[in-house]
């Protein structure tokens, strides 16, 4: 079974050695291992893709728990193969309710197999959608839409999250909480596509470029690395020369980024693909 | 009538002035005039678009010929108005024959309005092609593949071509080409997504950047100028993650390619669009 | 004797038909003709350099001016060899003093000869500094520092100016104005290396792609083309490691850029280079 | 004391397990761990930064040798802080002499204070150079100048080398050798500005896109990353516009690189700087 570690911590020695002490003294095998620092604060995060026997998962998760609290670190055992159900998602929005929409239908439909266990929003717009379909709604935004980013890492662990969806999601989650997460946990539409258009005008980027093709782009969340390298989907439309760029960006958010979403996170929750090393690769199949 | 006329000469003084006076004297009303010169090469041309009676075309056209000869410059009138038959096509190939072959069977079944006048090569990949569709080949291409634009240019004017393709052909246009057929009349296929992926491997490229869409890009040639911005048509695909570079290149090649050329070529020899001051716009039609 | 005739109108056949009759038919050289639109709005621009005897300048730019006035169109006739004394200089200023203060002073002491004819700011910030050099000052902003552009055109008109210094003004000045004033007259100061690091955090953009190099570029406006090409100079210094943002910024704005802008301004007012479409080039002296 | 410890080997488990096990066992204290692996090859590799009491270098570096040899990992220990002497050096060339002589020269003056141990060249152009300074040179290039990648370690292994210096050597090395000596102990001296000028012609880039500065960068290499994030420094020079490219290039290739190898050097051999996961940072001294 392979299991994905995730700790952070306020100093790089005080993280990795008792996590490593533990992991080796274990049996298990480290199969991935990355250590990580924030450019400017005092953050550490290590990441470790080990490999154990699956009736060792309960012991390891609760020795681990257990380091974190008595080193006070931020300690996540998570592992893709352990729920017996269909994966837990967490859908988070800001204003466009159209990708967490379809992502809704599709799980209704029985197209993508998932439990949407809860919705996380900065701004309120999408609540009225958590209720139509009976999923419970939390807002971490502030008045001016700041996000509360530790009431959203509480909100993932207390509803036993399985993957993280930024469904048009407007705010970057800080390092740590992307370090908390890691391994292929959280799963970003940006509306443009990447590399060559990132930032927060990709429609009207790439119409000033001149091009007649727009699209989004389905990639995990990899803390401190450039997105280009973790793309699970991406889809695009082109449109006639002279086509306005508000009729290109409702073409955009209303049915690609939409359909963009809903093809990557099928990819990621059929466990078509998976990270490895920081790039996403078809999942062996025996 | 709208007429496009192109010069091209060692000097500007002598090039500008002759034309200029002569244009102003028939009462043509002038919508677009730039003149241009080469970087590093005694090379200048000047580009008019003009307005004028139909009835004055042939006189108009037979001057500026006699100027040419006299001041010894190479200058062309055309207008997309005047041909009472469908327009005339100069297809230019290296190796591949997809795009070339897509662009004779569109025209054999109707789907595209014009006569494959000419095919030019600086290699003899595809001579066979021009047999099968009992189209006139011609090579330019020397050993090493090097290409005599020079002959080039005296097929199109032999030819009496209305717009050229590149259709994957892999030599450069030298800045005098581009300016004998300025306004519209050179249609490249780039087989990449422009201006994100120029230059000679861009499926490499977009695969490198981690990239799961691929694109081709037709679009007009316009001397020294970024080829962004004259866009005619975008065509793209999407692969799975783990797709090899060589399966995405022969989709490219044998199906996104040919796709995007013909839909291109169609805009243009249909006449929905057309170059406004190195821009692509939908034509005004009233 | 060169001249620049620049143009702006509202359709582009009465634009460019009235001046190029009179000017082919006073017998002027025609040594470069551009027209542009703006992308958007129904605005049309003609440049002309031209040559002609020098006795004929005066009635040249009276005609002008009495076409343009009868056509309604805004026409302006300057020759950088027709003024007897220094050229006339407008420094245009938003908050940062150091690049206006470094050209006023290496004005005073001799180092750059050229007459300071006014200042202009969008915000007041640098009021006291024309004062302090005895020259005259203008506002032309609003409350929110936005910018009177046509109140701009009017000063630079009134005050006869030759060359217009943009030292660190903030304000992005409009295609209109710029092409009134084009041909190499507009000098702009831009605080980074382009065309590498545009846009209005340079020393940040270069700092996080972990830069230890930074610069400054001085170059002419060229409306709706890429800055890079107009380059007049270039001034750069490097730090140590692990330098602050905040040092960077502080020896860029109190060292670099005043220094760059002297050099460049230098250049321009000793006539060392010239605009050749749309390129500096030195200046051929005989 | 701080060691690097680097490991490269066929199967990540089979690598990480066993140096894991040996290092916690005694009691280091791990700063810093990555695991890598090749895009496309099964090669993986390990780099550890631990911190250890200076007297058990020894067996530490006696114990991974011996498990090196015995788990067929190629393996090895290095601190930056055990040598009595001056830095040994290997001077890696190609054609250029220039950077290298600057260095001979500097070392020789006593600016810069490091051992020159050994030249390697996968072309012969500067073996006579190396003999002016009685240095022992070692050709590694075949007929075409093919460069023996293996040779080259293993001569670095042989002479004891602390750091490597591609001094304008214009192969690219294998990410397996990058890795074999990672940690802040190869410097390439690119020729261009990083990260805007990549490739193999800055100076052609940089003229292209009308820049009037260039300059040359030395930086860590670190594998499968940007070399934008390892800038140890860069120096750059300023032109006239008009300069010839030919004239460009050989100030840059003269002068202008030379004194960045010798600068960037010497802030490695002060060791005023250090890699800190992935960034150069100022070396903090107590």
């Amino acid at each position: 079974m392979f299991v994905v570690i995730t700790a952070v911590g306020p100093d790089n020695v005080g993280l990795a050695d008792p996590i490593i002490h533990y992991v080796t003294g274990l049996g298990a095998n480290i199969t991935e291992i990355q250590m990580y620092d924030h450019d400017e604060e005092a953050i550490f995060a290590m990441f470790l893709r080990i490999q154990i026997e699956a009736d060792l998962y309960a012991s390891l998760r609760a020795a681990l728990t257990e380091i974190g609290r008595l080193k006070k670190l931020s300690i996540r055992v998570w592992s893709a193969e352990i729920r017996q159900e269909s994966p837990r998602l967490a859908i988070c929005t800001t204003y466009r309710p159209e990708p967490a929409l379809a992502v809704l239908e599709a799980i209704q439909s029985g197209e993508i197999e998932a439990t949407p266990a809860v919705m996380i929003g900065n701004r309120d717009h999408c609540q009225q959608l958590a209720r139509q379909f009976g999923v419970d709604w939390h807002s971490i935004g502030g008045e001016m839409g700041e996000a509360n980013d530790d009431r959203m890492i509480d909100l993932l662990d207390e509803y036993d999250i399985d993957y993280v969806l930024l469904a048009r999601y407007m705010r970057i989650l800080p390092a740590s909480s992307c370090w908390k997460y890691a391994g292929g946990r959280i799963i970003n539409l940006h509306h443009g596509l990447l590399p060559s258009f990132p930032g927060i005008r990709p429609y009207h980027d790439a119409n000033e470029a001149r091009m007649l093709t727009f699209g989004a782009t389905c990639h995990f969340i990899v803390p401190e690395l450039d997105a280009g390298n973790q793309i699970i989907h991406q889809e695009t439309f082109s449109v006639e020369p002279g086509t306005k760029i508000d009729e290109i960006v409702r073409i955009g958010q209303e049915i690609n980024e939409p359909a963009c979403l809903v093809k990557g996170l099928k990819r990621v929750v059929n466990r078509e693909i998976e990270l490895h090393f920081h790039r996403v690769v078809a999942r062996k199949t025996s």
